[in-house]
């Protein structure tokens, strides 16, 4: 048993780093318990509730975080069921969420009403794939070029390097090769299998530089040189898609949307060409949707994906149209990466979450992103809707001002 | 007591829906329960540790959550100490971030330990305010220039009307009107004290809209037309600002580049021009940054602030210079829209979270975002520091190479 | 008379630059005559259209132009007549356009024409200004907040030193002031009477410069800071607007739809979705139109505009609507820099255009923007009707098939 | 001899439209008088120097203009010589530039100068290609996939299709296939020779999309699609490229920054960071550049390229960086659309223009490239220079007053 006192005393006096508590105790879980009370100790507060954890932090220390204290809490709830007619999930489906915004799970939940009684959502992966793209230099633009040329030239001898460090990870391409005055963005696209991958294409890509630049006269400035793009909104990813790309639609016929969301179709398509349309366009903005981030957000976090991403994942388009008779509405996801093996979905709660919609684990990646398209569908067009029913309700009060 | 089984039952058969099992109960964690054990009866596991929460859910179901079967745990750990030499933050400070990818937690502790050995960060608050951003339509586009002139000209009734519905928030403009077309896109920008002010602003926004409807012959198509912009990223925050626009800095003398991050200024400057501004460019994104989104998802889910917002959080920009043998290095938040109390910050967890910074109810809010830079600033400073590293090294090899 | 062999060969030799030939001839033309000679001594072939001008070249060379060898002749066609109902520009216009494009005059006419027919198109100044935002730098982020702080207190007193320099320019805000760790941009806004007036802006933002400089601790690092933004595509622009902010509509009836147009206004809806909206927002697109460009170009050339500002000038987007059996549709550019007179419009053959449209000199520029909204408008249109025409017609094909 | 009177007053009263004109006379040219004449009726001026032109108007009527008036004149300069060190172009040039922008042909000759006397400018062609992308549509988002999923294995039938309609257009690749709901836009890349290929890859895709048309259920919206893109800034084209994708730098010995541009390598690069980069950045703007319109401009009008490619043309970066003592500089544009035959080239002055740099007439194409991007390269560097020289200056006055 560490004396917990003495450690505590030597943190406050910066004797021992906040890492290296472990070294003095037999466990992990006192360790924790030893710098949560050293945090106390600086807090204003207390922290019973980050320390009220079930899941096993011998595990997580491993791979998923340095000088835990305990965990956060965040709320979990479903929304369903929701009908899903794609290639990899069928059925019925109850989407946990993860959130504190109140009534979101409410609104996700009409919309996954009005899609099951309008016969359920289609959704198909139209791509899927894992990127890394290094930022390379060349002593001029003449040397540029030719570096580009030997890349493209030499690409079968680069992917076998590539994939040697890898069970599951095939190198597809490397394109485009983009140059700026002397500096080489060559971007590395695998397929990578039921993982989410960024680890796999990043040791890969690294082993395939040391190849090109022991063969080329170019220097590697950075293993990743954000054309990848990872984690941050980027047009590039939104035009050649990253992680899965995914579409979902439903088409809704008119008595429904009149009954579950109190408007028409003809409102709908309004509301989505000046909201989502127009005012997006005008504002410089890389999101023609109204709430992506907000069913990406909740599923992520339920089901342990990297929250970091919910900025990658919630890039997208949404559209609605009238057609004969009832509403066709779309979104399409082309940038998401998720995973149902490996980083975050090791934690307990997450294995918990993507088992209620049967996705831990290897060979459910597809399944799973399908669900998540599906998801967006219905919180979008839930607010999509609720914001038409108020457009129309003016325009009727208008009416009768008239 | 309620009987289990037989709601159970009715839930299977779709006789009740998930979200009236409250009506059938007679207090949240029994209902909890219930509907615990009815989505266990539908997946493929069970939800042992889902179930396993401290928070109080009474509260949690009255502003955060609905249909909610537990909470999931995130891992939380501790970076620091940092210095901070802000205008609300002073001293050191132990960062509390909850993450489940490796290493993220040491890399941003490293950042922290060089920054205070180089004096500290500086950082300030550039701008503080919370946007909405209707979409409006009118007849022609003759009467949407009325409509504009007809904003401008009456502002401070406008004013009077929106300020009615709040305590603390000030409309401060209306600006920019963009109009396309017929349609029109006020920006109705306000200051909203301590509270994240979203709720506040949609609130005084309606009223506003109601008193122009009134006075013009305008429609409103929706009260949210994505020019405000909440959730997706977007050039005009970037350029506007929108929450709390927030920069922070560090300058290191060249010892202490070399020692804590093994590397030099060169490089590292070399690495931010190659990586966060040409890569960045050429790759359209809206991101001059490494990984913000990291730092920024952290520490958002530690403290209870709206995951979606990780979207805008994480917008913006790092420089890095090399000035008289040090290294200037800065990171700039435009698009920061954080809370130190309501919303998710209710939430047992967040609050002792915020409590470890000193950050929790009214008051701190920009202490708080001066924190959420300078943790941005740690990471980023780190990450970028870690490619220079690699970057020197293989220029060192390849120069005895040549 | 000068000694045209022997100041070619010292051309030749390099003994003389191409600028200096004047010195040693007694008029222009002479000069002129010489250095085409020169040139021609180098060029694969002779400079006989070239050297056919009629234009004061006395005049040209103070202000438009050095080392001249003649002019450049581009096709000026007419299209009209078009009815506009404007503020500043009514009736009957027949549109000068300089285009080397084979069926873009015949395809604008046929805009012309259908708006004529259906009454004419409305079209409005929705806001005028022009822009100079310089880049500054601060030795630290504190710094940099106090200069901008001194720039929003101090305003008047800059307003006056920058009104100084100017008969008509008025400094009507400093906004944005955006911050990016030590650097400052702060967007100087003008009105400019009627000279499109960038000089202007650069001559008043310079002085004020010096002022803000001479009071604070700021280094101005150069007069242009790419926020203002001058040639090139933005966001800011597109948002706040620069040079002239024009909307133009026309309401067609679906009988006149199909008579010139050969479509419907379903079709034509559906084209501008599909390619103005979705193809322009998946390619990271920032013109939500068809071909602004075409008709900005050609109106620019004819009427001496600066051709670098054609980029500005064709930002924005194309609305289409049905609309109780009707066709609605609509235009709008946010940033459209033109003058009527000064800079290229001191050319004889832009002057001559000008009148055509009775658009010289001061007082015009506004009804001149007006004719240029409609002149977009009416290219926009017939060309999107084009398109739509094809749509219509495979379908019916398609369903004969079907 | 047609009655000039009579057409005229048929003109005025609406009885023949501007077009028919030339029913009515025996010349192209007497038909221009009499549309001049008819023009200068509801002109308030006279259209002398519009009719005072050379060019071969019978030609031009067929391909390049319709309702002729005469042409417009634009004064032609020459900056140069500047030392070309490309591919295509090797030796010294002479630019021919139109512009009426005074200074800018004395600012871009400087900067000639600088790169001749550092050794001259290094450039290179990195890729050469032409693009259309039609909107089609699925009836969903399953019948989209299939769609994309048939483009892609069939794409040997669909290249033979297209190729059949060119003799040196080759199809490339169709990539990337983008799917929005059940919107579907492939990108044709083509290959054209030495045409600029818009025409060319225009009637190739029309060809391929009937053949997929016909071979699966898919409708085609529009032939261009706004995924091309042409004539509209885009990211896609500036990480795809468009047209020629060109590189060019020079290095320049510090001794010559100074005395030629009468600054430092430091202060240039300075400029570049905040301007062209920081500013470009924070504005939302594609142009990460200074001022490459004004190049592009004046050479494209010269040399009779379309105008309303200047908006692609002038997208790009420009980088700076001290190097051993010397400064390296460099322009990149991904995306220059030109040609040296066809379109405007057959203008007589456009000939002649490109006589000059002995670049018209097929197999010249490259070299033109080239030549266009050292332009923009010397206006670059000058521009830059001067904003530095003027950054320099304020700098040594400070420290005086310090």
């Amino acid at each position: 048993m560490a004396d917990t006192k003495k450690i505590i005393d030597k943190l406050a006096n910066n004797d021992i780093k906040l890492h290296e508590i472990e070294k003095y105790t037999s466990d992990i879980d006192e360790a924790i318990n030893i710098r949560k009370k050293f945090i106390e100790s600086i807090s204003v507060g207390e922290l019973n509730h980050v320390s009220n954890y079930s899941i096993d932090m011998n595990k997580a220390i491993k791979k998923n975080i340095e000088n835990p204290i305990g965990t956060i809490q965040i709320p979990v709830g479903v929304a369903g069921p929701v009908v899903i007619n794609g290639e990899y999930a069928h059925g019925k489906f109850y989407i946990p969420l993860a959130t504190t915004e109140g009534a979101l799970i409410a609104s996700i939940n009409r919309g996954c009403s009005t899609i099951s009684k309008s016969g359920g959502a289609n959704v198909r992966i139209i791509d899927d794939k894992m990127t890394r793209a290094p930022a390379l230099k060349a002593n001029s633009i003449q040397d540029a070029l030719v570096v580009k040329q030997w890349i493209e030239t030499h690409f079968d001898e680069i992917k076998k390097e590539a994939e040697n460090t890898t069970a599951h990870g095939k190198l597809l391409k490397i394109d485009p090769i983009i140059i700026v005055g002397r500096h080489i963005y060559p971007r590395f696209v695998y397929s990578t299998g039921d993982s989410m991958g960024m680890n796999m294409v990043t040791i890969a890509t690294e082993v395939a530089l040391k190849f090109i630049s022991k063969n080329t006269n170019v220097h590697i400035v950075a293993s990743s040189g954000n054309v990848c793009v990872d984690k941050k909104p980027s047009a590039i990813n939104l035009i050649e898609g990253r992680g899965k790309t995914v579409t979902a639609e439903v088409i809704i016929p008119e008595k429904i949307v009149n009954e579950k969301l109190k408007t028409t179709s003809k409102a709908i398509t309004d509301v989505n060409m000046s909201k989502n349309f127009l005012g997006s366009a005008i504002s410089g903005s890389m999101g023609f949707n109204a709430h992506f981030a907000n069913m990406i957000g909740a599923i992520f976090l339920a089901t342990g994906q990297d929250e970091a991403h919910i900025v990658e994942g919630s890039l997208g388009i949404t559209t609605a149209e009238e057609i004969n008779g009832s509403l066709y509405f779309s979104v399409t996801l082309p940038d998401l990466p998720v995973a149902t093996f490996g980083g975050g979905t090791r934690i307990e709660t997450a294995k918990e979450c993507l088992e209620i919609i049967d996705a831990l684990g290897t060979g459910k990646v597809h399944k799973f992103a399908e669900i998540v398209a599906v998801t967006v569908l219905a919180g979008e067009l839930s607010l999509i809707g609720a914001l038409a029913a108020g457009h129309l309700a003016r325009a009727h009060q208008e009416l009768g001002r008239g």
